[in-house]
């Protein structure tokens, strides 16, 4: 299910909000406006200045992304690619030219389409790396802010209890103030580490898992492309393929297809 | 002893539940439902959120494989491929074909039957080397919600308790219940820390020990299975394997068999 | 927009000054000489300890560095570089050689007049990659000590925290100074923070990424010369170098490029 | 001299001992029953649940390696190897034969025999670097459980004095017991504390100290060996295995050493 | 200059004593003995429970290399390098014989009097690269004792407190002396962390520091000789060396050499 990073979230705050109900507390008391300008205002700031513009205005899209996105579908793709494997055996690479302008993925299809138009296995496979390392460092760069933003937190709201401390100890000739205020002066901690790790820390975990998993969905695609170029056997394909596929998943019982692979590429 | 992992749980929850009772305290109190709620509430969303339902789902499974797995019988496994390394000598290769059915392993009979079947030797590797690197990866990311929630714990247990402070604190005019309402706010931290340092670290740490000694246990297969093809004396095979199992669980005394191994390769 | 860093140390700095002021603190105490002597002057002398003075005299340059670099234009030097793929390829290399006095960026020029003294590009690629490598460590030492400073600034803060209430607590039979005097204490311990986590990390932070960003940039320089050198049709050059590109910024659509480039190379 | 970690554990509790004399406590109260069972106990089985039996029954003689181990001896073991290097170019390699039988360290004696046996270099080194790999995870692995501990028993430390402090919040209504209580309830705190850094963590950190030696001597064994295997003059040898010994404890000046054996090698 | 890391832990040390002055408090507080043997002796204990005693009595040379070591002339040595490449070429490798003798650096010279005596370059590298691999672990171990020291000394501080405040808590009958006792407690914590962050932290990062400049000016050094060795010419040094000078230090303007450098490989 697509959405477990937005259920997990919510579960996360239901759980503090109905927790902190029971025990007589008022949740809502954290919308402090004093405590979120501090902890809210410098988060963002200190994670603005370890960045750049670009990288704040992808963060909604980023949220977006870390709340929607599916898991690739490897024995999905592990299946298109063994029938291209089927149809350049059957057919010649060439007969892959009508089908690439179809395929959907731009990876797969850039790979597929240099593989019809001849290029150097090497070079293929350099492009393809090259798209990949590239696409990691943007991944990294992008679950960046949600890393630095879940250290800056829980800093900012211990300024801000500190400050809210100071003020109160100033003032010690007014002890039926003294309760109220040092509770105050808590809701800054209570936003930063909440803020912390419910809406920056996950996500952040969350983005770096996608990035692996897109990473891994890539690599399989990779090794598929370059096996269809050598004109590998459908079957041997497959059992490369196979290799990515978590046990579970995988279409058939995987030592047959092993084994039946490599006769089949004993045989050719 | 394969259940190390659970009795060690269950020292620990011990040791704490018994010195709570020695210094007077009630352990119990730690089931404090508004305590859970937050605890283990926000544990779970924020570990929920940083990660995917199917990792949620395979938590009870590995917890069964924390508590229960016991360590891979390396001397077992040496004496095994030494075994098909003899029958390869005396019978040649093909004569492993009416083996490898009946090994109960996957990982071993998927690669004596690429071997048997006339795979080349890099492609074996390749395919046996690719199961292991997707295997290390899938431990790695069965372990990170055990590790997360490990993190998450403690400080969903400091907003449980800071939660709990201000609401004491907003109501200092009540000093008669001031002792129990701030022990009762401790009661998360304790909770977090506890369940953190008892149910979710020390499991992570066992399911990483145990996916090292899997790779480890597979690495040594895979040499084996690599110079059974190459058609290695089985003194050779065994010198190799040697590397791997601790000296203390070596079959025979290695000096002896590394000079023996290596006297029947030169004279091979 | 390149002044993200000194942006986000304003709006970082408000943040903290504004939600002060509406909790009723007067902001300017952490102006405090004695903090600021323990705070500042440790951080400062604990940091030089640990570094040189080379490193010191640079840190102003670098606080202009972090505040006012621009991004890297990929794109613009993308097609630059094409357009020399195209020269060389139209006029032969020697063309190139009237246009290397007038380039800009002293790496891209350094490049290309090797290529064009016909170096071999074994040794072009080893010069250009030694001085990337020597700019990855000159940039990490150059980040060191604002690390270093935001580790060491709340430590101090801390240690001036714990001097001032040793000073309290020997004092305490004038309990009506007891709570400015604790709170004059928490000032350190708010500057240590503070400066830490708005004035040194953030700035190590941006400093690491600007250097990430000019190596990646770098990067793509020297494959689209090695490139160039290789005789690549310029069509082969643009496809290799669209992968240092980001999706977004891509001149035109990627796929296109990759499939025509391809073509031009199978053709060529 | 031997003994330094044994000392440096004696000399670290002494100062604990005698400074808590000093200031008036009774260092002895950390040996309270409640207490250790929860910091014991619980840091026992944590560590226990993320580990193995085999591990656990370890620890005694990791302790005993860990106090009484000596430096391994670099330039008797150079003098060693270069000896044999001068039987071997005196009398040819066979003429170690009856040496290696009597050599008492099982590597070099490993090494040599395989030497001797005319077993192909590559596969010698094949076979001790495997041997040297195993060690080394062997050693990580063994002690990974004093890290373990060391972190587990501080958190365990502060889960007792929360419990001791819930109780003690509970019953306020008795404050002549209110210091006592609170004094006990740190006790694990501090032993916690206490045994993390004198038990644990220094014996972790002498035990991967031992490792890196150990390792380091082998690796110089290793390169002796093929050196000896491959007939380089004995000068060769020394001059080789010279840097692998620290300048101050190198037989002669090295530099002379390093001319002399590249004359010799000039003139081979 | 050269002492700036004595410069620094004094200026650090100043900031400390003048703040506290400036606060009232009495910084002489800290030469508390109960404080110091518990904070001194117990890290000093358990630093060396992980180490031994050589790298125990290394330390006061390492203070001394940290506060007085000058930074390398990397200009100094690129001159001095070409000057050979020079010589080299003009007279040929055996003219270097006579000059090898006079050079002051131990590595300088034993490169080169390799090259004079006609080793072969692979050989040279291989013994240069494990003299430079073996000081990098030497320059290691010998930051370890003060990094270890920079993590045991706060929580002995720490130690030191708690014994403190468990000893005044059983004490509570006696208020007139709670405050000096308390403020007597924290002295150790004081103790703790500010030597960490004065006298050990900053002394690790400098010899980090120290360890890596070295390492590049070695780098640049073995480069130097083995491109005089393999006859490059003397402006090819030159640029090759250039890399490894930051551009502000360089000699003459880094294109110009690198342009002039080519066009005189392509002459030769």
């Amino acid at each position: 299910m697509k959405a477990a990073s937005l259920i997990g979230v919510i579960v996360a705050m239901a759980g503090l909000y109905l927790g902190a109900v029971m025990e007589g507390s008022n949740p809502m008391a954290v919308l402090n406006p004093s405590a979120m300008l501090i902890v809210l205002g410098g988060t963002f700031g200190a994670t603005m200045a370890g960045t750049s513009f670009d990288k704040i205005k992808g963060i909604p899209t980023l949220y977006k992304k870390a709340f929607l996105s599916e898991a690739p579908d490897l024995p999905g793709r592990m299946q298109e690619l063994v029938g291209y494997a089927e149809k350049a055996r059957r057919d010649g690479l060439l007969a892959l030219d009508e089908q690439t302008s179809s395929i959907e993925d731009p990876f797969t299809r850039k790979g597929l389409q240099l593989v019809v138009d001849g290029t150097d296995p090497e070079l293929v496979a350099e492009v393809l790396e090259a798209e990949n390392d590239a696409m990691r460092k943007r991944h990294q760069a992008g679950a960046q802010p949600f890393e630095k933003a879940g250290g800056f937190a829980p800093t900012m709201g211990i300024i801000g209890t500190v400050f809210g401390l100071i003020h109160v100890l100033e003032n010690l000739d007014a002890p039926e103030t003294l309760g109220p205020s040092i509770s105050a002066a808590f809701i800054a901690t209570l936003l930063g580490v909440a803020s912390a790790n419910v809406l920056y820390l996950p996500v952040a975990n969350r983005l770096k898992q996608l990035s692996a998993e897109e990473l891994h969905f890539r690599t399989m695609t990779l090794e598929g492309i370059l096996s269809i170029q050598a004109g590998d056997n459908p079957r041997v394909v497959a059992e490369k393929l196979a290799a990515f596929v978590p046990p579970a998943q995988r279409p058939s019982e995987g030592d047959d297809t092993a084994a039946e692979g490599a006769q089949a590429r004993a045989a050719a």
